[in-house]
């Protein structure tokens, strides 16, 4: 066997050229089904959110009917932004733009438009501009094109191997924002191998054997495995206690004892834990450059529980987010160096192979 | 009547388009009278201002005989910028550079070079290069090229009607500088409509009808209208008093019961008031990048008098301003959502159709 | 003789142009010598300092016999850069990635990849990327490609004319790194005429005559030439005093008389003085920006001597930088204008001319 043969990193182009950055985000991001954010957030008809990828800032509201809506937050009038805020409830369950108070409903009809009305106007031309929505284990997911398959069909192996988590019955308890100086695969990439636990966290060796990790043949929609815990660990969190809180409610034995890290493509990072969910949602904003949202979600009665607290767990998650972004931030630096060359991976970053060759299939290069 | 007959915004290419827009500002801002600022701010000789287009700085200076001239800041030798302060008085009235201190007279002539005398070098190959001046109803406009006419022509009709307000008598009392994250366009189709108004400004309700304006027919060279008092609303202010304040000296019973707001292109936004007059210059600086300028100008006597007080007028147009920076901001950021489309004009818009005609001719697309 | 006979400035592009700048990084900085850093600050083997050269970061440490030797701040494996410390000395003499603990010895040979081992790799093939080195007169020469001739062959006039100085001996006291918004060849220029003297910097005219230069006639690797001190001055510092220090062991009495300054090209400023030796690197990041290291360098004997202070000198070279930095900011500014037009050298400017003439040269415009 020779070098050749050996399966390399990707070329430095792919992590630092805008044009690669653009036609990536658009087939990755404006071309597949993203996650947007979590639909518990919105229990409410009125309630909504914004996400923002790339420069475009997306309003996904709950209709009358307790259906999930997305629209561009675009006014049909001037194209003026509506809503400014992250997060709340719409006054008279109308969408009304700020500037000439233009109003749409909750499934985008336009209306209201004052001084509008004359010859060749009908409000029935202007409705918001909507994106497609599908709900799959209380997870907002949404599409800018028209999709191949639902969400449904996509994850079917993912829905059923975390069955027992009940994942949709989940409430965010806590939700950090982090910006890292990294291009968004990279993060993908780190997230997929415990090769560098015992150097950059070495607060996990106590937790995992980061040789234990059990990854499922890479599938075109995710990548992931599971890792187990060591005995006396009962979840991720600092010193591997659950802190008082209980299983969640329906995994078996044998569930109790690993937690589980699932890419999906493009952009969410999903985790399943023995008494919680931890997902990361990645939002890229330049070539070297990306959002971070990280949440951890828990079972409503567990977070009612008096005394409930899970600082443990989010302290926990925080340094190690924190310690993943430090060392892709290095990454990406030296990936930019003119003397940068594809590396060997080792036979412990298999799923960063089929990530690559994805990514490769994908970006049509 | 189809829908198609409405008239429509324009694409968003105009409002986020790098190349657009440095054409824009090289035809509407290199190629046309600009306004500078205010004559008075420069009374003796020696005295001077500096401006700033795009990369370039200005020096407007009063002349040895009160004439007012302007010469780009860029020594003759090396390159250097000279003035470095935004208003000031020349000592000896010379444009010294400071660092080989070649020095340039009031009409901009090379009076010293040390040690550059030699055999092929003469001063009078290297006076300061002089832009185009006008002084115009108290205002210095350039012009970095030729003129095809005067301001005083291009604008005569706006002369006429603001004839009794005798503008270039008035003296500055109040400026703010404001960085705004629109299109300067964006910033030119708000001042010409009140259809926003009552959405965005609920403090000019009691002082107008945001109905009340009576506009001009557009001309090539600016558009505009009055906007009517309400009964009790004796200016433009918190409350809409005068605050103790007289009229302008000079116009008619009429002309207390009105504002007018008048667009000179590209960047003069003329406000003839009961008592004040109010402007704004606005200066691009990136598609989505303006300065703006806002100045309040009274009449001398009314600032000599004991207890002069005009910050009723000056707050009050603070915040409107604020407002629609805010509203102008939004308007970008959805503009260059790839959702936008054109929207359909309302009667109560016709004004920015025809600056949106005049843009086109400009822009030559 | 005509005007067009005279020596002018260069075209404003030499300086704006994002293009011509690359190619010009590429061509002085990646095709020549360049100056790192002193090799004193890297006494024993493992020590180690960065320098960073456009988005390159490069690792120069002492190696196990005393040599210096450079490498690509990049692991082999997945690309990271692996030292974070400006300097620093390396935990048991190896470069180790902080992200899979590759780690490679002083050499640069890969000697361990944990879990890389499999058919097909050979620790052999991923040595770090090294880049040659020569030490000159104390400061550690860098060079990307492969160079014509050794830097002590370039320099051997320079060697030899401040032989006295020893400046190998010389160990480093004070550094001060600037920010400088101006392209990297104003302040060759800058530094090579002191006919700025008197306006820009009036604390020297007590110590030497502006117009009492001696410079040498141009030669390919470098331009400069000598000040001479005036009566009562005994080096360049606050007042003109030594502050208690003695002069450099070894030097004439003649050349207790002057200083030197001289640009080494690309990068280095060399300027002795009869009891210091001044240095500035330059490092351009932008065609307007250039962040520079100022260090003065002193006899150790002198530097162990109770009570040695040399603020005077350090600090008198801090106030002449900014005031360097400001003229050259405003330099700058003003060539990057549309009016901008070259304009005349005086004779005081006859290095400069060879400057750009080796400019032209080499960037191959």
């Amino acid at each position: 066997m020779t070098t050749e043969s050996l399966p390399m990193t990707l070329p430095a182009r792919y992590y630092t050229d805008p044009e690669i950055f653009r036609k990536e985000v658009e087939r990755f991001y404006f071309g597949r089904w993203i996650c947007g954010g979590r639909a518990s957030l919105i229990p409410n008809p009125g309630d909504y959110f914004l996400c923002e990828i790339a420069d475009e800032s997306v309003i996904v509201v709950r209709g009358a009917s307790g259906e999930v809506r997305a629209f561009y937050n675009v006014c049909r009038h001037r194209g003026s932004r509506m809503c400014t805020e992250l997060h709340g409830s719409l006054p008279g369950r109308r969408i009304t733009c700020p500037y000439h108070a233009w109003s749409y409903g909750l499934d985008g009809a336009l209306l209201g438009a004052p001084h509008a009305e004359r010859p060749g106007f009908s409000r029935a031309d202007y409705p918001l501009h909507s994106i497609r929505t599908e709900i799959w284990e209380g997870n907002v997911f949404l599409h800018f094109g028209t999709p191949d398959q639902s969400v449904a069909e996509m994850l079917a192996p993912v829905s059923r191997k975390f069955a027992n988590w009940h994942m949709a019955e989940l409430r965010t308890h806590r939700r950090i924002v982090y910006s890292v100086k990294a291009n968004w695969k990279l993060i993908v990439l780190n997230y997929n191998e415990c090769l560098h636990c015992p150097f950059v966290h070495p607060e996990l060796n106590p937790l995992t054997d980061y040789l234990g990790a059990d990854n499922e043949p890479p599938d075109p929609a995710y990548i992931g495995g599971v890792m187990f815990l060591r005995n006396g660990a009962e979840t991720m969190s600092f010193q591997g206690s659950r802190n008082g809180r209980s299983y969640l409610p329906g995994l078996t034995e044998e569930q109790h004892n690993w937690a589980a890290f699932y890419s999906i493509y493009p952009n969410l990072l999903l985790a399943p834990h023995p008494d919680y969910l931890l997902t990361h949602t990645l939002w890229p904003k330049a070539p070297n450059l990306t959002e971070i949202v990280c949440e951890l979600h828990f079972h409503p009665d567990e977070m009612a529980r008096p005394g409930f607290c899970a600082d443990d767990a989010g302290g926990f998650w925080d340094l190690i987010n924190r310690q993943d972004w430090r060392i892709v931030e290095l990454s990406q630096a030296g990936i930019a160096s003119r003397a940068y060359t594809p590396g060997p991976y080792t036979k412990r970053e298999d799923l960063l192979c089929a990530f690559d060759r994805d990514v490769l299939a994908i970006d049509g290069e």
